[in-house]
């Protein structure tokens, strides 16, 4: 007897995809569809070819561009239409047509869907399902069906919901999934309905199903905070197939993510449930997943955001530098992230030493450093700087403690930034809403053993001014060229002072590679934008390993 | 007998302001606490006198210039140090001075931490606790435990823990709080643990609790992705304290975030757990703290997020219309929220007919101008303006299709600012870190029948052209005197671009009565501020009943 392995079903191709502002391109498919397989997924659902022409197209590609090593390919559809049969039906056809080696039929549980959303009968109902599994197994095809609305349903009308799951099983379907297409569930309402309905339909707890048993599943939404604790209450409960997306991506609140159930299962219960050793890469493969989608990954996502494993207070610092397993859940690594020290006004010396150590600086035993560069960073936070989001401007704060002296790679002499409305423009509308406003920065600086004075214009006094410096600063450093501004964070601090406020800028840069983190404080956005982009080109030819001319 | 009341307990200033890049000044803080009241939660926790200076100085304010009408602040601190008396810790009297009615104390629970952090023994860890509660409930105080890493502990060596716990009570603890501080449980653990803990100190399920009864309570993090489904299994098995903060802002992953907490318990489980009708206004107060914390809301945040009941057009919008109830796991307004859906206008149309109502326009049966209006809110949002947080703007639009003019009170022909360093205080640090900036504005505009040219100075640009616009219209509307700027805001859109983003900046302005609030949005954040600055005056204007000259 083989035990039947676990199910992990990735849908982020296409449950993910209803999510608000996503619109995933055919090739974006198939260049999320390998990470996924390199997570170690047993299945990739791409969409709903047929239905979808994007999706079709999919299909069509991934059959002679993708080679996956552990998952296989499965096609989402519905099943067929009320009063007609499976193999008239394009839409079941189209199933066929996709070549997927696993469809997956989305059927209604609910009888007030069928009802009030199909308007058929509720033994058509049931009969939509057994035709069309039994039509596509018969053609040899692996089936899966969606319970769609099943918790709800079947806390409406039990039996008609397992009427419904026990048509698939009869007809042939691998796996019944119980969908809570609502995401209104909570944990201990799922453990009573997998439990009684794996009870009455006579499914194996998952963990005793030997190959060829009939399996449950569970696809959750999130829109009750549970999506998590709802699908490891239905794998408690015996469902072996776990339905989710990279990134929870979904509509509404989103699908569970898949990474957090998996990490949960395999690193708190020991489950083993993806292929080979993916989980290690999951922060790399979720963040390149959001790099195609091109949605800012979450900085607070369980296990692979940014924030994770992010330490701020001070208070546990000196206890996290000797046994870091007491503050955290897991060993970040097992994940693929990493522990970061957060400095901050909270920090202390503990803090900033192992802050140091992250950034490659061997700070022990230098007691007296270590509180210069606390007593520094307490200074500057009370003036509105913040580290913990700007590494960069921190470790420069660091090497010159460290050093006694900054690069002077330039010395600025003077600049100045214009904005202004051409006149005219302006005039036609008091609200001015259809003005156009051009700015213009003159910097004057010496670099080079030279004295250079470069104008920048841009659609912002910040952008010129950074035109600006650039252009002085090129031909002394072409190193600066690959610099490239991505991120631009603006806060007023003390706002209730009005315009007088203290504005805090907190800028990202990248060098095609890697990105850095700095920070500008000033009584004047345009003033703290450009203490920030000092920081971020001088941090940069630091690091560059450039010597200052 | 009188039922113990449920615990709201939010830590939104404390353990919320450990969030990675939040900074919350005694401004925000005195800000954001009234919001926690208007929602109904019980107690505010406010920071940590004595340790933190800001936090010193939130109670210190707090006292006199917070009115709050459900929630009592509370203060949190530390036992005492090892080897000390209570009454002789600075720490420990600090939280006496604030004058909080509460006071929450961290403590060890977990073996491990008292050797290994403390570096003490387990009984001295026990004294520790003891003393200190019985010194502050001596003098008048309610104390609330936190045992910090209770589960993990409890896990590891439950005797200690629990021995913990009941030190805590036996000295005159109200409440007991087991924290999973670093947020690696699961729910199933959960139930296990607060039921064995409940069963061995004997503490009444909360439900049953008289008055003056011992509680338990439960500090969730989310780490393993299931904060809310640990608080809920925590309050599932009797613990009737519910720690958390709003839009789950906290360190790592976050705390458990109170809102989805509190509405699945009222909503699903018939639970009053809130003061009054707050949790109808959901939606409002978490964006609005999200404002003033300013930290993007997250849309796929269960119940208030904005895309929290966004339904994509599609398979099932005919039956959504009839029968949303069948598409959503509540109904949007319990929480303040709505249903929207691509495919409908009738939510945006009633949702605007309710807005005039409140700002006093009668819009019933007017469906060509709600079509109107709805049609500019909807370009002017995809656009990046925000009406939320801006009524006056919105009021300004309103009336412009009302009325079908827009008053014009001036014609502005141009404005020009300038930033730019003195040559000489910029030269002599590369960082320019005490460079000094100033700010001038001309404006040029037709008001009263004159052309008139203004000049500002101010110490930012945005400043500047405030002063020049009221030097140039003063004379003209001297009712402008009284307007004064009381809040301004930036925030970055579309923030991938660098420099060339699109910046949104809101306003807020005085008469010295009434406070209002508008927004502009440009390419570059000087142009933005300008037409928020105008839309400002403007309504400011139209509101003291004065006609255009």
């Amino acid at each position: 007897m083989t035990a039947t392995p676990f199910h992990v079903y990735d849908t982020t191709l296409r449950d993910g995809a209803q999510q608000e502002g996503m619109n995933l391109s055919v090739a974006d498919k198939l260049a999320i569809a390998p990470l996924l397989d390199e997570l170690g997924v047993g299945f990739i659902e791409g969409g709903w070819p047929g239905a979808v022409p994007k999706d079709t197209e999919f299909f069509r590609r991934a059959a002679k561009e993708l080679s996956l090593r552990n998952a296989v390919l499965a096609a989402f559809g519905a099943t067929r239409k009320a009063g007609t049969r499976a193999w008239d039906d394009p839409q079941v056809r189209a199933l066929l047509d996709s070549e997927a080696p696993v469809v997956t039929l989305v059927a209604k549980s609910d009888v007030r869907h069928v009802e009030r959303a199909l308007r058929t009968t509720p033994d058509e109902g049931l009969a939509m399902i057994s035709d069309t599994v039994a039509f596509l197994v018969g053609e040899g095809r692996r089936v899966v069906v969606d319970a769609e609305h099943f918790f709800d349903g079947y806390r409406f009308d039990p039996a008609y919901s397992r009427a419904a799951a026990e048509a698939a099983f009869t007809a042939g379907a691998e796996v019944v999934v119980l969908c809570d297409t609502n995401g209104g569930m909570l944990p201990h309402w799922v453990t009573d309905v997998v439990t009684e309905v794996r009870g009455a339909l006579g499914v194996p707890h998952g963990r005793d199903a030997a190959a060829g048993d009939h399996l449950l599943g569970v696809h959750a939404h999130n829109d009750s905070g549970c999506a998590v604790g709802n699908t490891l209450a239905a794998v408690a409960s015996g469902a072996w197939h776990v339905q989710g997306t990279v990134n929870g991506y979904g509509e509404r609140t989103g699908n569970v993510d898949l990474v957090t159930v998996v990490a949960n299962l395999e690193l708190k219960h020991g489950l083993r449930t993806l292929a080979g050793e993916g989980l290690a890469e999951a922060t790399r493969i979720a963040h390149a997943v959001a790099e195609i989608t091109n949605i800012s990954p979450y900085a607070r996502q369980p296990y692979v955001g940014a924030s994770a494993f992010a330490h701020k207070a001070g208070l546990h610092a000196s206890a996290i530098k000797v046994d870091p397993d007491l503050y955290q859940h897991i060993d970040p690594t097992a994940v693929g992230n990493d522990m970061r020290m957060l400095v901050s006004d909270m920090a202390g010396r503990a803090s900033i030493e192992l802050k140091g150590r992250e950034l490659g600086y061997d700070l022990s035993g230098q007691g007296e450093l270590l509180t210069r560069v606390m007593t520094r960073v307490k200074d500057a936070e009370a003036q509105g700087y913040t580290f913990d989001a700007a590494d960069a401007s921190f470790e420069l704060l660091l090497r010159e403690e460290l050093t006694g002296t900054r690069q002077t790679y330039f010395r600025v002499e003077s600049w100045r930034t214009i904005v202004e409305t051409t006149a005219g423009t302006a005039g036609h509308d008091a609200a001015s809403r259809d003005a156009d406003a051009v700015a213009e920065a003159t910097v004057k600086l010496h670099a080079g053993g030279e004295r250079v004075v470069a104008t920048g214009e841009g659609n912002g006094p910040v952008n010129a001014l950074d035109q600006a410096l650039r252009s002085a600063l090129t031909r002394v450093y072409p190193q600066m060229e690959k610099f490239e501004l991505i991120d631009f964070k603006v806060r007023i601090l003390d706002a209730q002072q009005g315009t007088d406020a203290t504005t805090r800028v907190l800028v990202e840069t990248t060098d095609g590679q890697h990105s850095w983190s700095t920070v500008g404080v000033g009584p004047n956005v345009i003033e703290a934008a450009w203490e920030s982009l000092i920081d971020a080109y001088v941090y940069g030819l630091v690091h560059a390993g450039v010597e200052p001319r």
